[in-house]
């Protein structure tokens, strides 16, 4: 940056930094906007219209579009029985990205739903995320769940489970295997010689039988079911309408979150870029410092900021303080204006996330004594039926 | 067969068959020949001359060569522990053919070995040789596992595990599935698109887990183990002895037999094949006739038969009387000499085979009580050591 700041002038450097941003608002709209096109979303207006009380997250825009959501929104309105599957790979404790969308599922939860978490250990280790598949399960019983549980799941209506304590799910996958071929799989998901046959039968039929597992006989399906992704995840989405399909289930609903942005404004908020993530256990201190040293939509000049404002749209602070803590999105409009600078605008997201975290790690405790009421154990038996 | 006898005299006929069957013969000897060559098996010679007391399938060629048998012929020797793998797929219940097979299984348990035997009803299913998973589960023990009590196996040193209820086999799978790559497997298995991710799996991890699963710490390995194979599986051998080594395990010996000849002589007795096979829980009298309508190794004119004798190292009549009911190869010798003739020949089989499935089948209600001391129950939890 000296070395810039030696060849432009301030003005120069300022107004570059601002045209940058604006266009990365710019190509991040165009991405949602084209990739929703492309695979055929529906927005969520009319679900907005006739739900009495939608998610924060909908409301937001943070929650953006939907794929068949009618079949949920029937159950829904008609107290029938209807699930979310919302899984997870625990190579690392769950960050604030996490949060955003079990925030989500908690709401949706709240409208009637039954919850399924996955928490895919097997995962981690076929794609070369945890060393072993002891790791990524350690992670999963002693950061993930319990805070998943600190979040406020209902233990009635949640069932979490650790695939390699849970090999139920193998069979499953098994057992929907033959409505899936290669073909089609690498069709998906491209082709990759390099994979192993573990992340390739994970990706084609773990992930699926996960999806469907509602569905079986022993959780009353068939029935609606929606999961919430990202829009990268939409083809796991594609491979198991088809096979629900085939199977004489209900295709599963898609609803669609968009990525939470990493503090290194690097991209979506991701464990395993330094700097990106603030997890749910973090010390405190060090989520002050990410936040501190966060990238933002600013300018790194007062006066340029305070006439032009900032870019929030692609701004992990505006995202961070708005999508989690701020019941209007005034923070956004004090962006926009200029009213508000980077410094105030962190201070406050550091107050905000340090009493969350505070509040969340002191749950952590209890909930890791109430892990057992969480986990799934129904044996599936009804794939054994002739 | 009426019009060529019109088209050809007696005579030429009979010869024409003759020179069929001897090329049958020869083409034979030339497979097992030149894919052992091919391959680099080594002959048992050596092995027979240590060891005191070899197998009669052994003496008899039908157990015909090896793969690295020392490292289990040392264990053997010395009275170190030692494993032999023999899985199956339950998709009917055990023919002739499997008898052949699991009798050297049982003399390798009488000299020391601990026995494994996956019963894979999950391949059954995913290759499509079974409707449902339960299909094949409910053949492996119902008709499977009783038939292998009954042959006489050990308790205390038999493993018998049906893949969808010890689904520890699918975690030993993913645990062993990052030494695998997609490249090597379809080099090995040949690259079939129309095949299923379940298939895929099975083929390139489960059975590489099953031909492992005795050196995991769980069961005191590492160990030398063997699996007796048709030359057909050798590929699965190969992968297994890849990650074997990659895994600080023993490269797994192979002990390969002849395929035992279908009744209908169109190649290695299958159940999939009417006609081909005598099953151990067969009614009778459909034994006699399927001997009594059997192909032979000689011809359709006695005084041929007797003045050239037969071909009877193509002929499933003598082969199962030579593998299983004769002491020594004098069988084989009055078929060659043209001393005993087809008829007489089925006459004896016939007697051998249902005094063997009389007495077989007296045995099976003992079996049936007796499923749950066989069954393999050991939580595999090394797999998620760190």
């Amino acid at each position: 940056m000296k070395n810039e700041l030696e060849d432009m002038s301030r003005e120069e450097f300022a107004a570059r930094d601002f045209s940058e941003k604006s266009a990365l608002r710019e190509r991040e709209r165009k991405y949602y906007a084209e990739k929703s096109e492309e695979i055929g979303l529906k927005s969520l207006e009319r679900f907005l219209q006739y739900h009495p009380n939608p998610s924060r997250f909908m409301k937001l825009g943070f929650t953006y579009a939907h794929r068949d959501l009618e079949s949920v929104a029937d159950a829904m309105a008609n107290g029938k029985p209807w699930a979310v599957v919302s899984g997870l790979n625990p190579s690392a404790p769950l960050h604030i990205g996490h949060k955003a969308v079990y925030d989500e599922v908690l709401w949706l939860q709240e409208q009637g739903a039954e919850v399924f978490i996955p928490l895919t250990n097997d995962e981690s280790f076929v794609v070369g995320k945890s060393k072993t598949l002891g790791e990524s399960r350690k992670v999963a019983y002693e950061e993930v769940i319990p805070s998943l549980i600190a979040m406020g799941f209902d233990a009635e209506r949640t069932h979490m489970f650790v695939d390699s304590d849970y090999p139920d799910i193998y069979n499953v996958a098994m057992d929907l295997s033959n409505k899936i071929s290669l073909n089609r799989a690498f069709g998906v998901f491209g082709f990759q010689m390099n994979e192993n046959p573990g992340a390739l039968f994970y990706r084609s039929a773990v992930q699926i039988a996960q999806i469907l597992l509602p569905q079986y006989e022993e959780f009353g399906g068939p029935k609606p079911t929606v999961v919430p992704v990202g829009i990268d995840q939409y083809p796991y989405l594609l491979l198991a309408r088809d096979v629900a399909e085939k199977k004489g289930f209900v295709p599963p609903a898609g609803l669609f979150l968009k990525f939470l942005w990493g503090m290194d404004g690097k991209g979506k908020m991701s464990a395993s870029r330094e700097g990106s993530a603030i997890f749910l256990t973090e010390n405190t201190n060090r989520a002050k410092k990410i936040i501190k040293t966060s990238y933002t939509g600013g300018s790194p000049f007062a006066d340029f900021q305070r006439e032009n404002g900032g870019i929030h749209d692609i701004c992990p602070v505006y995202t961070l303080r708005s999508y989690h803590f701020e019941e209007d999105n005034i923070v956004g409009e004090e962006c926009a204006s200029g009213q508000t600078l980077c410094g105030d605008c962190k201070k406050q997201a550091i107050e905000d996330v340090v009493s969350y975290l505070e509040d969340h790690q002191s749950k952590l405790e209890e909930a890791r004594s109430r892990v057992g009421e969480f986990i799934l154990k129904t044996p599936i038996r009804s794939i054994f039926e002739e």
